[in-house]
């Protein structure tokens, strides 16, 4: 047996605990919880073998109640001592994607990303388009390449046209960004025809992980119209590997801004589920934004309930972002188009002015939320690597 | 054993032998063969476990050269006497949804629907946006909605704001509407980073289906800006049962229409993937609409090389579908939208008037193709009856 220490100042101490999946060379991948500098094997050590699956869903899809009695049976495990061979170093562990992604939607819940992204790629229009104070306006992304954080990013290729050409031309993308964003993951189903009401909010959603929507900007500006974005965005999104239980961030829980015009009774919240997480993006080491999510004008219990409205069905795994967190000020923006105004105004990285991504680069998404009796929760981080096209 | 009955017109002869997923009082869901008026059980009369499974992907994942093999074992064995007991009635059997879908993507690669549209949602613009001859144009649609044919249809709810009115208010849809749609199964998985060409089209894509793209066009007029259609579309998407393996299209092949401007490399077919398939749409049993598949200006092989381009993975049981089948004469027109012309020029049906669906209304979408040495193949049907909303 053996007693984990674990610091009074540790961002993964008892007022955390996030589950992912881990393999050793010995080991095939199975759940594990973070706690302080060690992951703690939740099949050997609960002796569960739903632990003993290569991802989370299978315990998310046993319900709330379940996610409660396994949160506090792991308090009382790692506040004694531990059976020693269930308790690993982190840096001994291979972390893997976390879940098993069903459906992925990414939504666009910062007034202040999408009054960017609006001035930058409609100039000549109104920033925000007439109906995104009324809903939370979102899309379907691709499920099957959400991957995990620490793959390398292959810079895509496809068709581009620049406003100053006149035919499009296939290449590597020359505009690479990122977008920091906060991605939310169902962990009970809900049936076709049944809405989730925002109060059920913290009965569907597991848990939420750091997210990076990599996105081709010159793909995404010529294909966009007028079904949403595509191939600009379907090569890669990476998540972060440790997924905080939102029964760890009720000391998160923030209103959010005020939003006028009053949503529609069915977006009403009794609840705020607003959070105060607080996002650091680096670029190749250097903090470049910290980007607040608590500037977000709608809340993942919005929408949730938006997505389900319609009767749509939500599955064990379904995965919804947040769209990316930028707040009111340039260096609180999550995306490189708007913290460098569509390549116009370069930020000093490293001593050096850039724009948006170049072969080599590496992005590191981090973020901190206040957690129970005053502690500061950790999300790990979600990292990613730019190689040349193939 | 027993010798069944092929009728020499049969659609489902031993040119067509398409695939679903069935089950009886007595047996749990598994794989079957279309064969005349019957369905055959491919675990029992194979002997083979893959075929013993509720979906076609595990068979699907076995690749290109076990469809031909086992097209050729089925012709072989039903040529022949087959053990009764792997002999079902078609009428006696539960068909199920035949795969499990990973991610559903949606095309929109008839010009005349594309244009149908664009005049109807945008008439003040040109009526097809300046990427649409270059690209298929196409967005991610929800894969936990793909339902059974047969599944009702239960009007969805939603945000709806007419032309006409200020403020956009909750309730049922009042526009709803089918998509007439050819859906294509991906069976060979290519790994990120690794586009398909479009002359590796049929070792990827096992084969296609009906597709009912059911959409509320009021809820969709309203949410779509900028980022696609959303909640218009989720609520459900009917897929007929019989998946119609690739390799009994090989004498449905045909050019796609002229291609101009010449599409960039990466999207040029050295072998034509236009598909001569006649499609009939019935509203509560009368024939209002036959599009015309050989119409679509993107052929399959395209949208699958499109979708990969960026380096985007593709898994088993992916599904693609072609957007709503539409071609020049108004009785050709496979959404109701067009049909009716947004409502403005309603169509007899069992001679009443009728624009968008009303509760309790029933659609049924079949199609034909050219098969082997002159025979004509069925697709079967997609349908779905309309509930009133909850």
């Amino acid at each position: 047996m053996t007693r984990i220490a674990i610091p009074a100042d540790s961002p993964f101490g008892l007022a955390n605990l996030p589950y992912g999946v881990f393999s050793t060379p010995g080991l095939s991948p199975r759940v594990g919880v973070r706690v302080a500098n060690t992951v703690v094997d939740l099949a050997a050590a609960l002796g569960d073998d739903v632990f003993a699956r290569p991802s989370l869903n299978p315990f998310m899809a046993q319900g709330y109640g379940r996610w409660v009695e396994v949160r506090e049976r792991i308090i009382d495990l790692v506040s004694g001592d531990v059976p020693g061979s269930a308790v690993h170093p982190v840096g001994a562990v291979t972390p893997h994607l976390p879940i098993e992604v069903a459906d992925y939607v990414d939504f666009y819940a910062s007034e202040h990303h999408a009054s960017n992204l609006g001035r930058l790629f409609r100039p000549d229009s109104e920033p925000l388009m007439p109906n995104w104070k009324h809903l939370p306006v979102g899309y379907h992304g691709r499920a099957g390449t959400v991957v995990a954080s620490g793959t390398d990013i292959v810079r895509p290729s496809g068709q581009r046209k620049a406003p100053s050409e006149d035919t499009p031309s296939y290449g590597p993308s020359r505009r690479l960004d990122i977008e920091a964003e906060v991605g939310f993951i169902v962990g009970t189903t809900s049936p076709l025809g049944t809405p989730v009401p925002t109060d059920e909010f913290s009965e569907h959603v597991f848990g939420a992980v750091l997210l990076n929507d990599w996105s081709a900007r010159d793909i995404q500006a010529w294909e966009y119209v007028p079904l949403g974005p595509f191939l600009g965005k379907s090569f890669a999104t990476s998540i972060s590997p440790w997924v905080v239980p939102l029964l760890a961030l009720e000391s998160a829980r923030v209103a959010t801004p005020l939003q006028d015009p009053e949503p529609l009774p069915y977006l009403q919240e009794k609840n705020a589920w607003g959070l105060d997480l607080n996002l650091v993006v680096e670029w190749n080491g250097q903090v470049v934004s910290r980007p607040p999510y608590r500037e977000m004008y709608w809340s993942p219990a919005q929408m949730l309930a938006h997505m389900t409205v319609n009767g749509a069905s939500s599955r064990t795994g379904d995965l919804f972002a947040s769209g990316t967190v930028s707040g009111p000020e340039k260096d609180q923006r999550g995306a490189f188009i708007e913290l460098t105004w569509g390549g116009k105004e370069p930020v000093e990285v490293n001593g050096e002015p850039r724009t948006f991504l170049e072969d080599g680069d590496e992005v590191t998404i981090s973020a901190t939320a206040p957690g129970a009796s005053g502690a500061s929760i950790s999300f790990g981080e979600v990292r990613g690597r730019v190689l040349p096209a193939r």
